[in-house]
């Protein structure tokens, strides 16, 4: 594993399944990016949706005990095919979004026409169009991309938050879930 | 608070919802229940999902060190009236359930309808049904009687654990979540 140096922003990305689960690490120093590692939480061989939930919380914080993301970008889509699906990734992305409260990391989310439209300038770019361009401004060697779009996506999603740190309108940039708290009083009622 | 005996059993209810979220935690001795503890956690003055999300996480993991349960019980509606609002539904009870799951506690989850007919008898009882019944079985004075709902509907996923220990189909009986996993080896395909 790359050894993070005292400048460097690790941002971590997550694309949060209920069978596959993608993550990234990038590292980022000023304009400069670098892919840290990317992969998969592969859940299809859980059947019973409690262990899923429990594997995602164990691996999403045993990743950031390991990497130590300063912030994580989820891709979160909307809307779905129905309310059951819907509730079933709802609880997915909430064990996801818990494991990085509980390290106290931030969260940002991107929608994924957001993420597209970042990273490809067409926000109805496909996920191939969207890994490519990745590989390439990451310089992936092509043979090294991973098999499983959802890494990429992760990967995306992390890269989608990199583009907005340098935009004034980007409400990030917190050391910690408590800062985050602490500079957002007005979203205490 | 009242303190465990070891032979006591104790079963936390949870009533996961995006704005109020309800909470019972009952003691259970052979065939006799007492109630310890019910109330709300309000979330309705954080503006902000994140905020919600964090607050539901720290609560609930404070609730569980507090009073130690052997197991969690969730009132889980299973359909609701749109995606978007079951993705949040589904998102606040996912960091509810990995506060459950970071503390070792194993978890049941009832749909509405079977704790209604387990507490009355009736699959169409409104919830005052259902908490006057409750009040009945737990000798609670009507004036301890909380102002919530979301307070008696969890005390009623309490109950209707309790009522399920005694059945011989009920997968339950751990004593953590490692035994759950260790005990469900064919899950696990």
């Amino acid at each position: 594993m790359d050894v993070k140096s005292p400048e460097e922003r690790i941002i971590m990305g997550i694309d949060p399944g209920t069978n596959i689960m993608g993550y990234a690490f990038i590292g980022v120093r000023g304009n400069r990016v670098r892919l840290i590692a990317m992969g998969v939480i592969d859940l299809r061989k859980m059947a019973d949706s409690y262990l899923k939930l429990g594997e995602i919380f164990s691996r999403v914080q045993g990743l950031i005990k390991s990497f130590l993301p300063d912030e994580v970008a989820i891709e979160a889509p909307f809307f779905g095919k129905n309310v059951q699906s819907m509730l079933k990734l709802g609880r997915a992305q909430g064990v996801a979004i818990a494991a990085a409260i509980s390290r106290d990391v931030p969260i940002c989310e991107y929608a994924p026409l957001k993420i597209k439209m970042a990273i490809t300038g067409n926000g109805g770019a496909s996920k191939e169009q969207v890994a490519d361009m990745l590989r390439r401004m990451l310089n992936i060697d092509a043979g090294e991309m991973p098999h499983f779009m959802d890494a990429t996506d992760a990967l995306g999603a992390a890269y989608c938050h990199f583009l907005q740190l340098g935009k004034p309108v980007v409400k990030t940039g917190y050391s910690s879930w408590k800062d985050y708290v602490a500079k957002n009083p007005d979203k205490i009622k």
